[in-house]
């Protein structure tokens, strides 16, 4: 589940902009990492304290800021008083139940989204999996590039290699090519979750047709509500595209523009995709149903034809083990053997009727 | 229910503009009570008449007066006449089955929209509960707001002990974000609400793979009969929110329209809750369907399966049964026993059939 | 049915503008009534001829005029004539399968909408009822207001009696505002039938849990038609209400605005009921077709509990039926009580077995 | 259908612009039929060749050049020369898999609709039909009005005795007039089409209540399929008429527009109709399997009643069939009327049961 | 599959603007063919290299490039740096997993969507076919305009035979034109395909209508499935058109647009065609459940029948095959034959019971 709102809901009572961590995801301890550099220079320093930032405020470079792990509630109220950050924006980043939405500041500019990464299901036969959705803010100041994460996981580490290798793009421009950089590596993690969607789709469609059982019912379920929440934190992701593709804030360069317009295209196909998915479980439920119909007209054909062949044979055979005295069929010669003609023509005419009605 | 439109019907004959009180919330007397603050000093003063809060209008301070019970009509009627408010206001004040909706006027602006409060159902098993609907309107004036609510509850006692302790932002900002605070603590409460839906899906889904029943689908029908009305009062508030976003009103100050902007995302996801939550249950209901159909089909195969095994060597025996003169298998010596060869051979020959064929 | 188009497309050969009543409600005898008045006066003339109206020109109080019964097609005629209104509103006048719409012209404005009764439903159980539509023209000029009904009826009654006690506000404004005022008393109309479906649709959902029969299914369609029928002559009227609120006609003074304002509130209301009663009908189908599968397990558990339990015990006792000569245990002297004990231990062993599949 | 696309995709690999006839309907002669009016005067020249249609240019009259049948392509090649056509109009007039819209060119406008006719069908019990489409093109110059037709027919015969007796209004007014009224003429057809929908819809609700068969399903399908068709020719309508009506062009007058705007009306009125019909066999649908639900239920219910009384008692008659030796009950004098007293007993309790649980 | 994203996956990690070609279609070697034209004279020179492209810029002629299989992308990049095309234009038409979309640039226009092409399925009985799909992107610059397909084929070359032959209007007209011609090709594919579709969709209908089996159903969901994949690819190519309507760009001409708005009708036609594609097929599939419903029960009378007339005769044969010592009928004269009575009596009575409720 995306959002329980447990922790929502226990916030329902407080003052606006108090900073209080709220959240699902385990608590880890925060970590800082900052990475710092120009066109011809790097710096990675360690930092352990907010202030130790301050100093990166002169220099002309540009200084990416992650921190990872919500926590330490007062480092993010720190970074807000030291670069002037509005409090509703602090709020926002703490309390990891944000919708993805893009907000506009006189001095920065506020993304926040959902990051996701799979976990494969083990109890799962059709390539089942379940994603864990992490929020994940971006601040874009003049100089500076802030990341809040709530897990310390891998995801900046081929964008960190890519600016510490000094020959792509991202070293020669400025921080709002770095935030259309994070916010690509951020929106392509949706592919590989697709990919998996689409095994899982395949391999259930396959059984469907070959052997649909209970589990395949549960299977499809499962990816409907994964798919639910998946598009809740996708489709928000277009709006969030098109306000900064419109925004004319100056903090995003012409040039950056096609950039993110980029990652737009990208945000489209991903919903369509998700659109499309769920057009193809609704129909696979559809095939589901469809198919326990057609089994059960299978059983139930299975069944009338032995009835409707034995229930008469039964019957005959109890006339002749009645016990009146004149019964003359009993005493005739051919009357046992008569009697076995019946038991073999009327079968045989009945199974050529089940067979022209196409029932065998 | 959220509207039974008992009440409204009622009116259909009147003149528009009659003050008349018409809800479906049990009567309660009306209670005034007053908070008069200004940055540095507080007052709550006892107030009996609608007179007796004239002289607030002198003062600089904000002053915010609610009302909780709307059967004492004249109260409203005076507010009307005191501070000028547009009649088919007081109207829509006292009838409570007014859509939720913001208006414009010259010198104060009008909001209504559904408060709602839980209250746990004790004669359901999956966390049921019945939501209680209640009316609140908002006026803001210069130096006053006014609320009217239905009943008597705890709903701002929150917001009233932010006011009381000096400390909150609210102290320090105008009536608009008063009318900010209060619309935000209406508006949260539908998380809690969010969070028992939430629940109750959860326990359905569980009870209806591994269990279901009859009550599973009453249970669905509940949530879903619960989610329209739901919708019927979360769905005008986005529509409520941007329309004050959008205006221009002089009575809502620049730095407070970003706080109503935070309410606006509240309530972004809180229509975007409910709509997952109708896609959850409808998916339900195809769940409990299929699964309705998938235990048919159980039990439409063991019938066929005893059925077709027992059927045919029924029909055996009879025709040993039968008493013609000669048949002279009965005379055989290993008559009897070869007949016990086919009572065995015949059922595991279907057996191992119904086998290959996944029935067993 | 709303409209059977039986005379739409009777027309659909003939010229346009040619002015001939189409509609389905029985024809009666017209009737015009005129109530022509002022803030300090009112006069109620007995009027014959159109030409008698011609006098209230010169006047400056406002004359509303109201025809009962469209079968004297020269009578609107003549209103066309003398009052100059072109020739294919007169058409839409008299053309009772309009749409639902508001048109300006230069020197009046025409609406036309559905006004609705309800007839209760003798035949049905659930508290059935029908719902007969109406077709009301109004036409708004400077000093009058025309309004056309299809039937005679006591519609506008109320409205009628609040202008003649000189206490309401209808006195002291203009057309518009009477124009307004009939709009709100055929909108309000539209609350009596929500009660009423309401009201069935409670009746419906009670039967559904409880004892569903196939006389549900047809409450339900009957109420489904129903719908349908009421969407479309309450859909347009939310494009007809904010064409009026659009419109910038100097014949609707600001002061009104706000009036018609309200109307549309109430329509939104209205349509946005009739799309709950929609789902929750969806809904209701839903249960039913669920209610219908549960009891069909419920049969088909109890048919194989007695097939599985007395088919293989006949078939043991068809076994001992036999004739064969030499079948010992039938010698035995324990024979028969020991097949007894067979008799009596296999059906506890089903039941034993059907109680832990929780089919009993 | 109303498109095949056989012809369509014939025509994929050729180059646009060129003049070929693409279309379903079986060919016919071509027919020039010319009529040629002014207030005053009135010809219906007999013309053979397009040359013989310019000297009506000089004339001050309207001209109304009507051509059945889109056999003779160089008859639309040359009017197209003559007349100055776009090639891409004459294009589209040819190929007759149109979707209806509306063209403004420079110096004339260019309508294209599908005109119906209805054929009743007489294999169908429920009032069946089959619709057919013809697309009829309307090219709209300064005296000159063409249309071209796929077939022969009276289509526009009531609009052409109209012009021919003076009085219509549509002798006093432009070609744009005329442009209107044959647009109505067409656009009015579906009225018809409307009422007959409308009557088997009627008459499958009621087979659908009494007695629903597999035939039934087969009426709803084909309503289905031609519903969809309908539409599809219907929906565009919509959008062509709010052109027309946006469109500035000098070649409609503003006297004209309000004509247009009714037959706009028109359009919504079909398409609102279409869509409640489409709602109403969905409906229809739902009902259908709903009740073969209930008949199945109904059978399951006989059956299980049947073998539940009869098959206890086949085993206990088996029971004293049985061969046993001492099978004390058999001597009792008594035996034989105590297992009748069984025989009674049970099924009386069997049936009441099956009463009390209202099966029968 | 038009998407299995197995490549768009694999992409997520690499850095933005990193030229690879990612693409499902089989790869097969690049080929470059140019063709070099102006109203005069035509010129196919073999071209080896990127470079000898470039002496055609001096050329007024205009020269169209169409490079064949994107395995070299060598070649891609040498064509980005001599004529100066951005990098996320490269990258997209190497990536074969782009949306449909238009984008303008100052010197150039870049469109990309998919080509498609039908092989028809073998395996299939209701003429079943499979779609592939091509990525085509298309740059048009002032004299170039360059081609990138993913496969050798001749879609192209009924375009290419009207250019070498030169009637055609496109020798004298622009690049412009010439996009228009190679769009208007790819989209007009469509039409094929929708041919396909029509025809598979009718062989269905006319199956289920007569005898429907699980093949069929298994034909409606590999409909349903590529009517997914096409409307996927089909449904932005309106957006796409619409943006070249709506742009203002220099490279497309006043008297091009026209052409552009008919490939834009093409388009609109095509996505309405698959939109009642789409209802039809949910709507077979409702009607494959019903027949299904139906034939249940069919077969369930059919057992009924059975099993109601024979189980009661069964039970009365089972009686008179007791061993009670009296049971006088046995020894009445006549009792063997009244018994006969019986047997014909009870199933005459119940057939016609069973014929009165239609069931026979």
């Amino acid at each position: 589940m995306i959002d329980s709102y447990s922790g929502a809901s226990k916030k329902a009572g407080m003052p606006p902009g108090s900073l209080i961590h709220i959240g699902n995801v385990q608590e880890e301890d925060s970590r800082i990492s900052v990475i710092d550099y120009g066109r011809d220079d790097l710096e990675e320093p360690v930092v352990e304290t907010v202030e130790e930032l301050l100093k990166f405020r002169e220099k002309e470079s540009i200084t990416w800021v992650c921190l990872e792990g919500l926590k330490e509630v007062e480092i993010v109220e720190l970074i807000g008083q030291y670069f002037d950050i509005h409090p509703l924006v602090l709020e926002d980043i703490l309390n990891t139940h944000q919708r993805p939405k893009f907000e506009e500041y006189d001095d920065y500019l506020y993304i926040v989204l959902k990051g996701l990464s799979l976990k494969p299901d083990e109890n799962s036969d059709h390539g089942g999996f379940s994603v864990i959705y992490e929020q994940i803010s971006i601040l874009v100041l003049e100089d500076f590039v802030f990341t809040f994460k709530e897990k310390k996981d891998e995801l900046f580490l081929p964008l960190i290699q890519r600016i510490r290798t000094s020959n792509g793009r991202v070293r020669s421009m400025g921080p709002d090519y770095l935030a259309y950089a994070i916010l690509d590596s951020i929106v392509d993690q949706n592919f590989v979750l697709l990919d998996s969607m689409d095994e899982s789709i395949d391999a259930i469609e396959e059984e469907l047709l070959t052997n649909p059982t209970a589990d395949t019912l549960i299977g499809i379920q499962r990816l409907k509500r994964e798919l639910i929440d998946v598009r809740r934190s996708v489709a928000p992701l277009r709006e969030l595209l098109s306000s900064i593709l419109r925004s004319d804030t100056k903090l995003i360069g012409e040039k950056t523009q096609i950039y993110f317009r980029d990652v737009y295209d990208h945000v489209l196909r991903i919903t369509e995709s998700t659109d499309s998915y769920r057009d193809m479980l609704a129909s696979l439920l559809d095939i589901y149903v469809s198919s326990v119909s057609n089994k059960m007209n299978e059983i139930m054909k299975l069944l009338t034809v032995f009835a409707s062949i034995f229930i008469p044979l039964s019957f005959i055979a109890g006339i002749y083990g009645m016990n009146f005295e004149n019964m003359p069929e009993l005493k005739w010669q051919w009357g046992y053997p008569a009697i076995w003609g019946v038991f073999i023509a009327l079968p045989t005419v009945l199974l050529i009727y089940f067979k022209k009605k196409k029932w065998l």
